[in-house]
């Protein structure tokens, strides 16, 4: 697995192309929805994209495992959002980094902080690259002489496994599969699967709070961690391996969400969890989402910690082949490894009937129901979705998500706001009626933590433009009813502007001087958390 | 209750008088243990203290809500710490506030920020004055022309309640039974019940990193924080009311565990939960505790989130009136709001059982065994311990705790090698065979947090010293076999030695980049978490 090759543009590795009957799945869908004659774009050959010379050369000291090869640095230019590909497919790699660097340790993570700070170079750690946010490209200003990306793809391994407390010391480098795959035989997971897992890298996911399997409970990996290591450019800042402690601030909460802007997470102590043997899973059809809304709430407050407890909107179970457009899906599943969870199931499943869900008793019963039906379209459209993208842009789609998190109280007048919100901002963005759907990805017992999809037909050539006016005015709804720009898809560049708004100046303001104290140059991750300097 | 004063010296509040019955039994367990005659030695008498004139003059604009009269000075000069005892018994008020100010508003506390600034005064937040490492002491070093504590006890209300999030807006000098009570008419609770929580504030709770009611799950305090409201001497400081984000590092965590060093909490939105109607506990007994320690932990990686599995080994269990000084035991207890927790229960019990756990059937299928018989006895001593400490100084007895946390694979060993290393202590401080015993209060999957308990038989006048003999010793091993020097008693003046060892260098340095960036002046707490400055 190691040895296959990211694709350029698009998700996953070079050879994982959808099926072409997936893709007509895909046009057919779209074609329905929108109407009418689709020019299909081809994104650009490798080969046919110009990309300016490195502004710096490599230097010797870095030339064991850094290069300036041209697929290196278009490989490592974007992420995996919508205007990362509209860019692509316009052949536009203006931000390129110079140099590529895969640290295969950290004395090579420090060995390219000394380049950096000597050459004025900037540094843009590197793990899967699927930043939807602008986390990863070298967008950094003109204060700096060029770019270095720091790929840490090679720091892969497993170190060290304590099957008793049920922890392993593992790699920033590492992707999900690889890590599951080396803790496997001990009979061990971390369970924590964002969509990205394929690519997704153990330090990514931390250092950008990602969420994961978990609907309820442990949802961010924060709180996944046991102790971080990580090298910053003053030096190493190692917390202590502890299953809790109330010695001052968290250090590894400092870390937890610090986004390649303070130092790169070269190695973590992660709680894991045993490999879940009981299951039951169901999903409950509703006729109002704001029962559904209820139901979900009720069971999120009730002590219970379904492992998934989705709730899909209409439109959204429409797209994930569920329901009638009309009805609302909650994705019910429980699991552990130690007793059986029917007793759980059955009290969710009570509460949904008492907000008038219904479902299928059979299945719910079975104790393999998580795997089958309803719930296994939704999950099979969950994991296919992300290789969907390339084939919407090629015809003119707009497409984007973006997640956020409210209190139950405000839930319902904040859904209608930012449907309403994004619905008006794709119609002015492309003068066609777009389509915004709604799923909760997470529960709290204080409230659910939305995640918003919206599809535009757009125009080829200002793509990127449209995609931008309708999500900032999204954006914009998001923060003035009171959400956070992000749940778990991180800050990056792209959503900087609303982080600031939604966050305390004097916070800014403490982060600002913790960046100044571990990172004196400014020279890691410019533009991400706090300004980059002029 | 608001109108009641603290006591200057013991626990409580004034006319809060342990029983003599109470008295005589502390007096001939003690004496059973450590033999011999006691020479009584009583506190002196509040108008036999002498006490400095004030260093500076109460300035006219906190007149209002400030003073310097000396009962105030007096009761804002100690926390609740055995050497804060020893110092009171001794007349020792040397570092007794100058001035005491009872701030009413935000307004209040920025005046007197103000007037610090300008005047080069020390300001020490004190809420319930409970702390146990020194961290409401005006002992400040030399760089400051005289200091002011800043009781923040009548910020005490609960401003907002909002039912159907479960979640309240409450003011940060409340104290946890005023806070209970205004709860309870909306049927929600904090739910959070630290051992100081007669006298303990809201605000003192989630600066401090308190450990509350829950020893699974929702251990700390942090977990229930919504949002936070803070003044820092460079202004207000609020965080968004959110059920969970990943917009960078989270705001909240920098200031959970600030100790008072960063600002003062003013508010905060606090998760509640709803009153628990469904119970089960009973306690387990062990020939060994090592056994014991096996079942709590394949307990706490079970799944079963109960709400105490407290584990006593065999001389806390006799020191909490029961086993026979040879058994272990674990109080077990589970609770909900929604549904009935037998099974939980049942199946806790059946892994205690897998090892060589005893337990009576009947009290813990009865729904009512929590509050009978083994486990009530514990829940008493719990209640009662902090009233018992005048009396056993009174005799000259040393006591004091200290509790860390250990993953589990480390335990066994830094369990024998704590209570080896304090008990070396004892015996080298007062030349007497000391007591040390320990408990788990709280458990994580990844590991206990252990809590230990020391006395010995110390010596008029030197009380203080062979104190800090003991526990120096104690906390070398503590940090020296990998715990944390607090899991939930914070880190305060006392703790900092090794609170400085634990912390990574490069952490300690982002923490006073911070306070540089929020308190320039370096004028709030001095000496906490960041040494003060010169």
């Amino acid at each position: 697995m190691n040895d296959r090759r990211p694709k350029l543009i698009g998700w996953g590795y070079e050879g994982d192309e959808i099926s072409e009957s997936e893709r007509q799945m895909v046009m057919s869908r779209v074609g329905e929805r929108f109407g009418g004659d689709f020019e299909i774009r081809r994104a650009p050959r490798e080969d046919a994209i110009p990309l300016h010379a490195p502004h710096i050369s490599l230097p010797a000291d870095l030339a064991a495992f850094a290069s300036s090869e041209l697929r290196e640095r278009l490989l490592h230019t974007y992420g995996k959002s919508f205007p990362d590909y509209a860019r692509q497919f316009q052949g536009d790699f203006r931000n390129a980094p110079d140099i590529v660097a895969y640290a295969r340790s950290e004395d090579d993570i420090a060995a390219v902080y000394d380049y950096a700070a000597r050459s004025n170079v900037a540094v843009i750690p590197f793990g899967g690259g699927t930043s939807v946010c602008g986390g990863v490209e070298p967008a950094v200003g003109s204060g700096f002489n060029g770019t270095i990306s720091l790929d840490l793809t090679r720091l892969d391994k497993v170190l060290e496994v304590d099957r008793t407390t049920r922890a392993a010391r593992i790699q920033g480098g590492i992707r999900v599969p690889a890590m599951e795959a080396q803790l496997k035989p001990h009979g061990l997971t971390l369970r924590h699967f964002p969509q990205s897992m394929d690519l997704a890298t153990l330090g990514g996911m931390i250092a950008t709070r990602s969420g994961g399997h978990f609907a309820t409970l442990y949802t961010h990996i924060d709180d996944l961690v046991e102790s971080l290591r990580t090298v910053t450019p003053c030096g190493v800042l190692e917390s202590r391996r502890l299953p809790g402690s109330g010695a001052g601030p968290s250090p590894d909460r400092l870390l937890i969400g610090s986004e390649g802007a303070l130092g790169v997470i070269t190695e973590a102590w992660m709680r894991l969890q045993a490999r879940p043997t009981f299951r039951a899973g169901t999903a409950v059809l509703f006729d109002d989402v704001f029962a559904a809304a209820e139901a979900v709430r009720i069971i999120s407050q009730a002590g219970l910690y379904p492992a998934n407890v989705r709730l899909l909107d209409p439109r959204e179970a429409l797209n994930s082949g569920l329901g009638d457009g009309r009805q609302s899906v909650v994705v019910l599943a429980f699991e552990n490894a130690d007793h059986p969870v029917d007793a759980s199931m059955g009290r969710a499943l009570a509460i949904t009937r008492e907000f008038g869900g219904r479902f299928d008793e059979q299945s719910a019963s079975s104790g393999s129901g998580h795997r089958s039906g309803a719930a296994e379209a939704w999950r099979n459209a969950f994991i296919r979705m992300p290789h969907y993208k390339k084939t919407l842009i090629e015809m003119g789609i707009i497409t984007d998500t973006f997640e956020t998190a409210i209190t139950w109280e405000r839930f319902p007048a904040f859904y209608e706001a930012i449907l309403a919100a994004t619905e008006a901002a794709c119609l002015a963005a492309t003068a066609h009626k777009g389509s915004v759907s709604c799923r909760f990805t997470h529960c709290y017992p204080d409230g659910p933590a939305p995640y918003f999809s919206f599809q535009a037909r757009g125009r080829h050539g200002a793509l990127g433009e449209q995609w931008r006016e309708i999500k900032s005015r999204a954006l914009d709804a998001v923060i003035e009813h009171g959400g956070t720009v992000t749940h778990h898809h991180a800050v990056g560049r792209d959503h900087m502007p609303w982080y600031r708004r939604q966050r305390a100046e004097l916070f800014g303001a403490a982060l600002q001087a913790v960046k100044d104290r571990l990172d004196p140059q400014g020279i890691l991750n410019p533009g991400v958390l706090v300004p980059a300097r002029g």
